[in-house]
């Protein structure tokens, strides 16, 4: 059982990316074959400077490692390094009918939003779905918004193995219950990730790069401190009983009307923030209380992975050696299965 | 001074394809550095079956050497054998506006008729950009119908350069005239074919495979007679004058509405012309005659060319030569352009 999970190199991580994505993927080493990619090549549809773009890339990397990724276990690798998937880009593209395309949400969204979309944005599930694809992934990890894009890797696997395989049938994938030929391309699960959670940012709408609402995971120190202090709150005084959530925001652009109280949640173990409830719904307590205790609980959480982050930072050498290392684990996986699409297609 | 031309393995080659291109890309070996590739990766939009894939790619490589292609003049390669143009086909693709492909004439004109096209076919001239743009060429000769895909190419390298290259001026792109950066991609200039014609087929539409009126150039033997044969005509009796074309047909359907005069035209040298010519507009002569005297001038003119075909289809190995000797010349140009890109981009 393989799973096969990418982030994308385009901002700094944020504890948003950990709570709803990364926490996640990287139990999932435990449970099989895992592949995590830095899809650099997807970030060069947004970020449009060298040293930006291998920073993110370098910080990504990071990141899987000091978050818990072991690459005795699981493979980690940069996207680019492994040319393979894009030549699965162009050969998958001549079967994906347009229509999906347009179809696609997060072109729709740009497009709805009045943004001039580029060509990378609009080809962006291809490439996705040939990073899924390359690996012969059985499963991928995703929250609900990205469903679709392990859809159009299932629809398109299918395309393709109809087109090019012999004695392939839609309705018997893997040939195994009716003695159909497999296809050459293996159909992906997705996975959702149920106990993803969005993130409400510091002012309360999601927590995400383009709000500027974020709190790093490995940023600094007192950055971190200033965006913990700056969450947005009420003016409720320091004895009164302060607001608690209570269903879904009335302000639809919120997902968090009380993004203090949320975090708190997110972060503190269930038995502290029973207490931190308490006093929260009695009051005798201000804001700035629970804003410090916000910030000890990103510490404790993040605390030793912020040290191995800075450990593996000032040893360069050994964090491409890594990559390296996963690179030619991937490569060695798609050349397999390159091998096998080019007979498919007529590419000698 | 770099001259690439390319030709889609997507079909059996016929006379149309040689008078209206491969004609004069041919002689551009003499005239400078020439680089011929066989498009084999966009023909996959189209050709989806491999035995006919890889044989129609053999032929073209075959019909390029037999119509005078020196491999030690000119660069001879297959396009699937420079992976690299697709790593750059990704990138580009990350700075090509949508709305331009939305404009390719290629991609309206099936949506026109009514086609539901695949994405290959959209993404088309971003590969054939980065085609042009992998080997720095100056020149590329297109008839009028594709001087849209030059221009977007240099439309798409100005906006590369622009985006990634410090100091660069799309007002001085050589920095030559007022000392800007040069660009990393450079622009390309379309070599109009003024000589190139639109040969008509049997039927007086545009030759194309798409209408079935083609005449192979390397076809069977008994197959072109036939084909000659069904050229269409009209009833004029044999001693009377036969109808000579004028002006643009009425019928926009068609290129030519007497196809056999027009052919003779185009396959006779002029003093041979001149007299059938004169006959045509005598009278005296049927139909059959002039056919007949067709066939002796696809001979005349191909027969040599059909020799070495013969020949050189004997000797796979030595095609298969010709040919990686080719790609590595070519994976030399590429792999040196893109390293500069990918430092550009910040891919490690």
């Amino acid at each position: 059982m393989r799973t096969l999970s990418g982030v994308q190199s385009s901002g700094k991580l944020h504890i948003g990316n950990y709570f709803g994505a990364i926490r996640q993927f990287v139990q999932l080493q435990e449970e099989g074959e895992a592949y995590y990619f830095i899809a650099n090549l997807h970030a060069l549809t947004t970020v449009r400077d060298a040293k930006l773009a291998l920073e993110l890339t370098r910080e990504a990397a990071l990141a899987y490692l000091a978050l818990g990724v072991d690459p005795k276990k699981a493979v980690l690798f940069r996207q680019s390094d492994v040319r393979e998937v894009l030549e699965l880009n162009w050969i998958l593209g001549t079967v994906v009918p347009h229509a999906h395309l347009e179809r696609a949400h997060s072109y729709k969204d740009k497009v709805a939003k009045g943004i001039s979309p580029d060509f990378g944005l609009f080809a962006y599930p291809v490439l996705m779905a040939a990073d899924i694809l390359l690996y012969s992934t059985d499963f991928v990890p995703v929250g609900k918004d990205q469903i679709q894009h392990v859809e159009f890797a299932r629809d398109w696997a299918v395309k393709f193995n109809t087109e090019y395989v012999k004695g392939y049938d839609p309705a018997d994938p893997d040939g195994k219950e009716r003695g159909h030929a497999p296809g050459i391309l293996k159909l992906p699960q997705a996975r959702i990730q149920e106990a993803t959670q969005t993130v409400p940012g510091v002012d309360g709408k999601k927590m995400s790069k383009s709000y500027g609402n974020t709190i790093e995971m490995f940023g600094d120190e007192k950055e971190i401190k200033k965006r913990i202090m700056s969450i947005k709150t009420d003016s409720t005084p320091v004895e009164a009983p302060k607001p608690v959530p209570e269903g879904k925001p009335a302000d639809p652009s919120l997902v968090s009307e009380v993004p203090l109280y949320d975090l708190l949640k997110l972060m503190l173990p269930a038995s502290e923030f029973a207490e931190v409830d308490a006093s929260w719904r009695a009051g005798g307590k201000g804001y700035g209380d629970y804003k410090k205790k916000l910030l000890e609980a990103f510490h404790t959480t993040f605390g030793p992975a912020r040290q191995r982050y800075a450990e593996l930072a000032g040893d360069p050498a050994e964090l491409e050696r890594i990559l390296q290392d996963g690179a030619q684990r991937a490569r060695q996986e798609a050349s397999v299965l390159m091998d096998k699409v080019r007979r498919a297609v007529g590419i000698p």
